[in-house]
Formats: C-alpha cells, structure tokens, sequence
C-alpha cells in the first residue's frame, strides 16, 4: 500500500490556505477541528450511527449539542463559528437553527427594542429556537400559507391558529421535540382584513417544565429518506388560538400600532434579503462536501487494484482506468469551481451587505439575487450528484455504510430541494435575462455578454478552431458557452411567446447559464492568481472544467455553426490531455484539501489503516455480532418443514 | 380530492395483464398479495422500519422469514413464488439466497449423486444456505480470487484457508449470523498445481448448536449505505484449515477422483451461463421497481396542488406543470419498455434453456449473453436514476421515509454495482460489435444493422424529415439511433486502434445500443399487439420512449449529418406533442399497472387517506413523541450559560 497523507492535523501549504479561502478560514477550521477531535463527546470512531435506533441517533446529538454550547461559552466562539462546527458533526444537531436562521432573522426583522430584548436570551441559549414557515401543503408558494394571526384588540395580542389539516407547520426543524420559541410565519388579519405573511415570535414549551403551550400541538415527524439528518427533530405543528403579545410581532419593518393601526414596510425588497443570505452562504460551502466525497472515492480508488493490464503482473489500480479517472477528476475541478467562484459570490454578498448596513443601499440586490439564485441550483445539483458518482466509482465497498457516503449523498441531495425547489428558482434567472433583453440593459450585467449573438447573429461566425491546443484557449471556449445559451435563450423566448410551459426547460438553461457564469469567474481567478507557484495545480483544473462542459455544451449548438467532425476529435483529445495533466497534480490537489480522518470519517479513508482493514475492523466491531439470543430460532427454522410434515402426517 | 383508486386488491383489465406479463403471472401476483397482506407477520403499517435499531429490523426479518418457510409448505409455493414474495418485503430477508442463488447453484453445478443428498435438504430448509464469491479485495475479476482448497490425499478432504486479509469472503449475503452452509468459490490446488476456481459447499455452523464450525471466523460486516437491505446479515469470512470432504466440490462439470487425479469440465461455457440467468432475471423485473416509484409519485402530484395560474382562483394541480410532466412521463414510457422488452428477453433466455437441457446445445448463449449483460446495464442505470428522480419531483415530502422513496432507491441503486459493475461489463457489449464486424458476421445479428453505416458511409444520407409528424415514424426515428451508433462505433474503433483505454467510453456507448435494442423490441411489441384495445396506451408509451431518447440521440450525430435547425424544432414540438398524449393517458396506464398499497407502502399513495391525513398520521405515530425523559436535559440546556456565566463570576 502506498503511503497516505491522511491526519487529524490540517497541514498548511500556499495551495491548501488558497483553496480554504485565505489564511483567515484556514485557520479557523483548523482550530476548529483541534477543538472537536481532543474532544471524545465528538468521537466519531466508536458508535456506528446507521446501526442505531433513531431516537439513539437523537439522543446522542442532543449531548453533542449541549457540549457544543459549553464550548461556545468558553472559547467565546463566534456565532459563525458555532454554525461550522454543527455542520461538522456529520448528522446535524437540535442546535442547529438556532444562530442559522433563529437568531439571524430576529436580527434583521427585530425593531431595536425587540432585539434589546430578545437577542441575548437567543445569544445565550436562554431560549431554543426554530424557524416555522413551511406547512403540509405550502412549500415553495408562500404566498399560500394558511396559518393565521388575527389582532385582537380587546387583549393585545395576535391569535395564532391553523385552519386546516394543510396548514399544519411541517419540516421545522428542531421543533418536534427541542425548541422553546418559533418564529412563525402566518397571516396577519385585523378587523378582518388581510396583511399579508408576518413573522410571530411564539412561545411552543414553558421554560421550566418544557411542556407545550396551551393551543400548541406538536409531534416529531417520522425519519428521514436514507437516515438524513437523524440529529434534527423536524416537527409538525398545529396552533389552537394561540395567544402572542402584540410586541412579538417582528417589527423592524411592518408594525401594529396599540388598538390595531397597520403601519407597512417600507422596503419591500427587504423580503427576499435573507434567502439571498442563505443561498450565498450555500454557493461558498456545497463545493466542500463534493469534495470530501472525492477525497474519500481518490483515497480508496488509489489503493484498490483489479484486473491485469496486458502483460502486468500485478493488478492495475483502479484509479489509473479511464472509466474511474472519468469519473473523479472532473468531480474534482468542478468542486473546485465550485468553492472558489462561490467565495466570489459570497465575498460580493458581503460587501453588499456593508454598504447596505452603512448607506441602506439596496441596488445591488437584484444582481445578487440572480447569482446567488444560479450558484444554489448549479452547486446542489453537481454536489448531489456528483457525491453518489464518487460512491458508485467504488464498487461494492461504497454500498457499505461504513464508507460514509451514504450520509454525505443523504445531507446533500436534500438541498436540490429545500431553500427553494431548484426547478422553481430555476425560473428567475430566464425572467431576469429576458427582463434585460427586452430592457436592452444587459451591458450591465457581464454574464448576459452571449444576448448580443441574439441582437445580431451575424456576430455568431464560425469557430476557429483547427488543432488540439486551440481548445485550451479560453477565447475559443467562450464562444461555444455563449453560443449555445444564445441557442437556449432563442428557443426559450420562442417558448415564451407562444404561450408554452416552460417550468421544465429553464432548468437546462440555468444549469447552462451557470455553465459560462462559474468559467468566466474561475478564469478570472486563474488570472489573479498568476505566477504563484500553484498556479500549474489551478490551470490543470480550471482545463478540465471548461473542456468537461464543452463535451456537451457543444451539441446544443445548431448547423450550421455546429462543430465539424475534426473539431469534435481534436475536443476529445484536449480532453483527453486535461485529463492527464490534472491526473499528474491530483495528488498535490487532494493532499492540500486535505481533509481530515474525523471530517471524512470513512473506512476507505483511515490515517492508520488501510481500507482492506478498516472495514474488516469494522465487521469485527459489528454490534450484530455473537446474537446468540437468536440462534435457537435458527436452529429451529431448520427443523421447521420436518416438523410440519410429521404433523400433515398426523391429520 | 379527486378519487384515487389505490388498494390492496389487484384488478383484473385487459392492459394490466399485458403489462404484467399475461394472465399466468398475473395471477401469481393476486395470489401472492392476497397471501402476504392477510397475515399479520407482513404487515408494514405499525412499523416504521427506518426508525428501528438495525439490529430489531433484522429480527423483524427473521420473524418474517420463518413465517414464509411455514407458508411455501401449506401453500405447495414453487421456488420462484417464495422468491417473489421475498422480494415484496421491502427490506429482503436471510433466506433471500436460498432459492436465488443457493439451491440453483447447486441444481447447476451439482453431480446427479450430489443433488440426490443435498437438493432436498436445501429445498426443505434442513440446511440455509448462501453463496461465497467475492472477497474484500476482489470483485469483478474472478480470477483475482485468493481463496484455496488444497486437496488432501491422505484424508480425502480439501483444506479451505484465506491466505490474505483481501482475501476475507466480503459482502456473503445471509452468512453473518444466518446460514449453515456456503457454497465457497476457491482455487483447487492439487499436488501444488492450480486449477482455477471451484465450488466448495462448505459448513459454517453446526446444525444443533449454531456455532461455527472450526477454522471458520465469521462477522457480520455492518450498516450498507441508506439503510439498504437491513433483512440480509452480510458476512465477513475467513477460512483457516477448513476441511471439507471431497464429495462437496461440485461435481457436474470438472472432479477430482479418489488419488487426486483431476478431470477438467467438458463445457467452458457453463461456468457463465450463471450469470446469464440471473441477468436475464433482472431484465424481467428491475423496471417494475422504476414504475413502482413512477405510480407514487403520480399519485402524489396528482394530489398536490402549488402556485396559481394566471386568471385561476384555485392552486395548479402540480402534475400539470412541465416541470413535473416531463419528468415523469418519460419513465413511465421507460418503465413500460424496460418490463415489455425484458419479457421477450427472459421468454428468449427460457427456450434457450428448454434446448440446452434436451440438447446440450449452447450455440444461442454467446448472443443472449450479449443482451442480457445490455439489460442489465441499461435497466439498473434507468431504474436507479429514475427513482431518484420521482422522489426528488415530489419536493421536500419525497424526503420523509414514509413518502418510502427511500428504500426503493436503497434497493435499486446497488444494483448498478452488483453482478457486475455497469462499467466494467459494459466492455462485452462493444467487444461482441467488433468481433462481429471484423469478421464480417453482422447480419446475424439485427440489432447489428446499423454497422453498414460504418461500411458504406454513402448509404447515410441526409435525414429527410421536415414536420413534427414526420418524427412518429419508425423509420425517421431509426435512422437517427442508427446514425449515432455508427458515430460512436466508429470513434470507440479509432480510439482502440489508437491503444486508448475505452473503459469510460463503453458505458454512453452500451446505453445507445440499448437504446436502439430498446426502441426496436418495443415497436415490435406494439405491432404484436395491434389491434388490442389498449393499442392506444402502448402507442401514446412508445412514442414518449422514443422521442426522449432523439431528444439527445441526435446531438451526437456529426455534421453534415446533423438535424437542421428546423428539424430541431420539429422534433421538439413533437415530443410536447407526445407528452401530452401520454398524459391524457397516464391515469389509465398507471391504473393498469396497479401497484396496490402493500407494494408501495408510501404515505404519499393511500388508499384510505390523503398524502397530508398519512403524513400527519405518520407524525402522530412517531416513536419519538413525548420523550419526557429528555425533557429536563433541554430544560437544563437552557440554564448553562447562566450557570457557567456565575461559576465564572466566582473565579
């Protein structure tokens, strides 16, 4: 077995600083994981978490969550830094709405007086809390929630109730059986007429004795496809004229006055602010978890061998065959891509953010929206998918749970889904380009450059593109990403015109606009990142990603600007190359991931074994083992038909 | 709600015994099902499995299957009756191999003395048994096996051993704690010669006591990914001077005589004929899971309503949303097509095994061979994915458990890795063109014709399809799957000429084959059946099923070949056109197929309740309600930093 640079420590290179994001987050994960591993609360190795009953699996992550505030208070962590830890812990925590979006959004829809009040209680843990907007039968439409808060002026408070058996809060998170408070979203009613969605700050469970409230009723809702986040307890809640003060209405916007006056908000675009949080932090994290999962698959598919390649004595490792090397590397430049454009992204959401905290601007936010929009979409759905490719590359063993893949694709593939169902976001990023088109504005938004083959098409001639090292050129691979979202864009506004449904296409063309979106900006850190001594490690990968895409982007394009049947082999063969060039640095580029035995936490990834022993180890621990309870009944199964066959004989 | 007509009973139509096979297996379904669902032992609703320890699932399972070894005795069930109602348990169970793998290795391999002795012990389960082939290091290549049985003259035995960690038996289905005996794969030594593999039936266990026998170590190997297959006790196993009697290598084709003298088997082809059963099973039956998850999801989205329509009052039906439509509808038509080919598969692979048994003739294996290795690939690949994608069309409730998306995928998707990994045997499909064109043999083989393209280039003129009604023709539809794979044939010849290393490439190559394999058996079913009342349907099926696959299928046709603009179009509006058909058909179709609630077990597709009555229901059931004893750990929870604020103070 050749050796593996695989630790609990993180070591530092100029590459591994500059693909974590810069000395600052590199150290911080760093420490962070110094603090979890010399911790045995965390201790990964001795429990195997799919063997256990789910309320184990729960009960475990609720001692997780009560170590991890202790540890808050002492090494006086950033709310930040309590959110990274959580999502180290491979299963999530009860713990984990409350900084995520509990105390987020009591910060940014909180009046100051609320926040006086109610941000150190939150701060400190003094109450749990969780986010309740979802229901039974009102997702991504929040338009048609149902729940209602109907002012009662004779008390001063809002009257929360749930209609109907589709109103019923369902998914949220943390509330079947943990929270203390929800922020509920409901319809605000006064005097009969309606307000719109508000949020509610609602007491679920007394703070002494963690009853329910009266009026509340709530149930955990059951387990989770492929044993997902088996630490949370997602709740189901319904409302019986719940009762909440006037001053838990969130009032930093819209505000009811004492005896029912509505006074509105007056920023609209402040609704969507907290999506767009999210989704920017999601564009710079979902990269990460792709590749752990191609660390681990790169790890084990390096010291696996099968089969004799002609005339070798030894077998071939399989990482060295085509149909895995395929598989992986693209993978690894696209969870690159992923990770560096999405620090881009999240580096420009927090400018805006200063600014807008500073000047109130908000004109930057259309923009933001859009790309955070794509960057959700794009990075789900090549990390989802490109997670469980990892576990199939490696055979068998990748079924076992052991490899821990099945939790990595179990924590990813949910989010194509939650955080706005990626076919209906997809939606607004052709709105947002025909909205310029037609505006005759997309000057000022660089990604739409490609709209100009539709104003003039005779822009659009033939490609110049003879030989192999033509397609490395990054001009040349421009022009087939615009040319085909020039084709797209036509046939989607064709579409549109006449009247037909497009809820189904739009997410081709995202996926396509995000395409020439992430390989313009990962270009453009190729350039800012010139004559570092990384920079072979970079070009290798950014080759790879462009000319993967290029294998298809290609085809979409209409004759007579279609590729001829030359450029079309010497694309495969570029491609071939970037293949090679980037098998030759991958080594370099896993080592400075390097992520560690406790975050990847798989067999075929062990520091001080190989995967042969690792899983051997890992039946010998079976807690399956020695059943001897069980052998009688064996035994007797086996005696079962003579049995039956004497009695038959009998009658 | 509209009514749904979803139950436990099986109704008879015209279509649904088509699509199930004809009246025969029809029947044996009904049967089946009115068995399993009147016994209380199979009842699935009071328990919700993935919320079980591992460890009591697999009790549930055992429980289960000594019920099912008592019923196969009362009820006289044939072999392939107890199989099939093994595999409508959703989780498998130990006795899964015992007819599927076990007792047809025995019946195959087996001496006609052997059989007299062991057969009945194995049909009335006086032995439980398994099959012993992989090991951790070894898989895919045979031949890589390291397992021995060296034979001992001096006492008439061989002696298994493992003489690596690689070589420890892996994955060996009901053997970590179930079976008493285990047909063994290991390389026969005798007099220090190798002789390849053989098969050992070996003991595991005593029969009395249920201990292991001496030299055998034994462990049960673990949780598999997604909670798969928590009915079967894989093992771990290794062999250290195991002695096994001469008489229990299997004997039918090579022997070892009395001395040692070895006598080598008369037929090499028999060694795969094994594999070519099992495939041919696979073929058969793997789509009915696809169409299992296809009818959930139908059910679901039929029901579900989100967003409005402008002008609407009332939210849309979600179905009726492209979005959702052009998701599913083509896996219905897939689906369709998986089960109506892999019937003419497996009746061609049934005739062949009525000839081979009178004759000994094996002239037809190489072909079926052929396919069946195709099926196998092109079916689990569909499945797999397809299932994926119903549950993710449902949104966030595909991710609940009970939605029961989750173990259907668990229990498809490992099917792409085991009896050959897709990639790996994907290599024989292109193997077997080549052979055949090189030695110019082509036309005996139809689903060959395209490789006159590649002979004659001149006989590929232009398409000449110019409307959308041009595109439901078999011919224009032929020509385009033809065309493709006379591209990639040609470019995987020039690649292996090259010594490039196809084994990526195969893969996207099998699949078109496939393809045109796929569309070709389809359209001949539909001609068989014109005429029948359903013609309809299956027409509305094969037109979605075949204008899907063009819609890619042509893009990898090079120019001057490649469609025009306006055939683009034309071809695209044709597909709307063929989705619409379908889903004016779709509720019949899905009717016909009449997956009953037992089979899907899906809180989303009830027969007596609504999806958002059995999810909230499933909320009222979970076992984690009311955990009082957790409650004051969160009470306490919420008093830490205060406490740890004042012990501060105290310092």
């Amino acid at each position: 077995m050749e050796s593996r640079n695989i630790s609990n420590q993180v070591h530092e290179t100029p590459l591994s600083v500059f693909l974590w994001g810069g000395k600052e987050k590199f150290d911080a994960r760093k420490q962070l994981l110094e603090v979890l591993t010399t911790n045995p609360v965390f201790d990964k190795r001795p429990v195997t978490v799919p063997s256990l009953a789910r309320k184990d699996a729960w009960l475990r992550a609720v001692s997780q969550a009560r170590e991890l505030i202790t540890i808050k208070h002492r090494e006086k962590w950033s709310h930040a830094q309590f959110r990274e830890a959580v999502s180290m812990l491979d299963y999530f925590l009860p713990v984990q709405p409350q900084f995520r979006i509990f105390l987020s959004n009591l910060e940014r829809q909180m009046s100051d007086e609320q926040k006086a009040i109610w941000i150190p209680k939150a701060e400190r843990f003094g109450i749990l809390g969780s986010y309740a907007q979802t229901e039974l039968g009102h997702g991504s439409n929040v338009r048609g929630l149902e729940t209602t808060a109907t002012f009662d002026r004779a008390t001063d408070e809002f009257v929360i109730n749930s209609p109907t058996l589709s109103s019923t809060k369902y998914w949220i998170g943390a509330t079947g059986i943990w929270a203390t408070h929800s922020i509920v979203v409901a319809r605000l009613i006064i005097d009969g007429k309606e307000y719109g969605n508000h949020l509610f700050l609602t007491q679920l469970r007394g703070l002494e004795t963690h009853e329910l409230m009266p009026g509340v009723e709530i149930y955990e809702l059951g387990p989770k496809v492929f044993q997902g986040m088996v630490g949370v307890d997602n709740g189901a809640m319904q409302f019986h004229n719940v009762r909440v003060p006037r001053s838990q209405m969130l009032a930093r916007n819209a505000q009811v006055l004492r005896g029912g006056a509505y006074v509105p908000p007056k920023n609209t675009k402040h609704s969507y602010s907290s999506m767009v949080t999210v989704r920017a932090i999601m564009a710079e994290i979902t990269g990460y978890e792709l590749l752990k999962a191609v660390s681990v698959a790169y790890h084990y598919t390096t010291f696996r061998k099968q089969f004799w390649w002609k005339g070798e004595k030894e077998e071939t490792t399989v990482f060295d065959y085509a149909s895995v090397k395929y598989r992986l590397l693209p993978l690894l430049a696209q969870g690159t891509a992923l990770v560096l454009v999405g620090q881009r992204i999240k580096r420009s959401f927090d400018e805006y953010s200063e600014v807008f905290l500073k000047t109130g601007d908000t004109s930057q936010l259309e923009d933001l929206h859009l790309q955070t929009v794509g960057a959700k979409v794009y990075s789900t759905h090549i990390t989802s998918q490109g997670v469980e490719t990892c576990r199939i590359a490696c055979g068998g063993h990748g079924y076992s749970a052991l490899s821990g893949f099945g939790k990595m694709y179990a924590h990813t593939v949910n989010s194509v889904t939650y955080e706005g169902d990626n076919y209906v976001i997809s939606q607004q990023v052709p709105r947002a380009i025909l909205k310029h088109y037609n505006a005759n504005t997309e000057h000022t938004v660089p990604s739409l450059s490609y709209l100009r083959f539709l104003r003039q098409p005779s822009n659009a001639t033939k490609l110049a593109v003879s030989t192999e090292s033509d397609w490395f050129r990054p001009e040349n691979q421009g022009w087939i990403l615009e040319q085909r979202l020039a084709t797209l864009v036509k046939s989607h506004m064709e579409a549109s015109e006449a009247g037909k449904d497009t809820s189904f296409t739009v997410h081709e063309l995202t996926m396509a606009h995000c395409d020439l979106v992430y390989w313009a900006e990962f270009w453009e850190v190729i350039r800012a990142a010139a004559g570092c001594e990384f920079i072979e490690q970079l070009t290798a990968l950014v080759q790879v990603f462009s000319l993967f895409i290029l294998q298809s982007a290609h085809k979409d394009i209409y004759a007579p600007h279609a590729l001829s049947e030359q450029q079309r082999r010497t694309l495969t063969s570029a491609y071939d190359k970037a293949i090679e060039n980037l098998a030759s640095h991958s080594r370099t580029i896993i080592e400075a991931y390097g992520f560690t035995d406790f975050e990847m936490d798989s067999a075929l990834a062990r520091p001080d074994m190989s995967p042969y022993e690792a899983l051997f180890k890992g039946a010998k621990d079976s807690e399956m083992n020695n059943m001897r309870e069980v052998w009688p009944l064996i035994v007797d199964a086996t005696k079962m038909w003579a049995r039956l066959d004497s009695e038959k004989a009998k009658l």
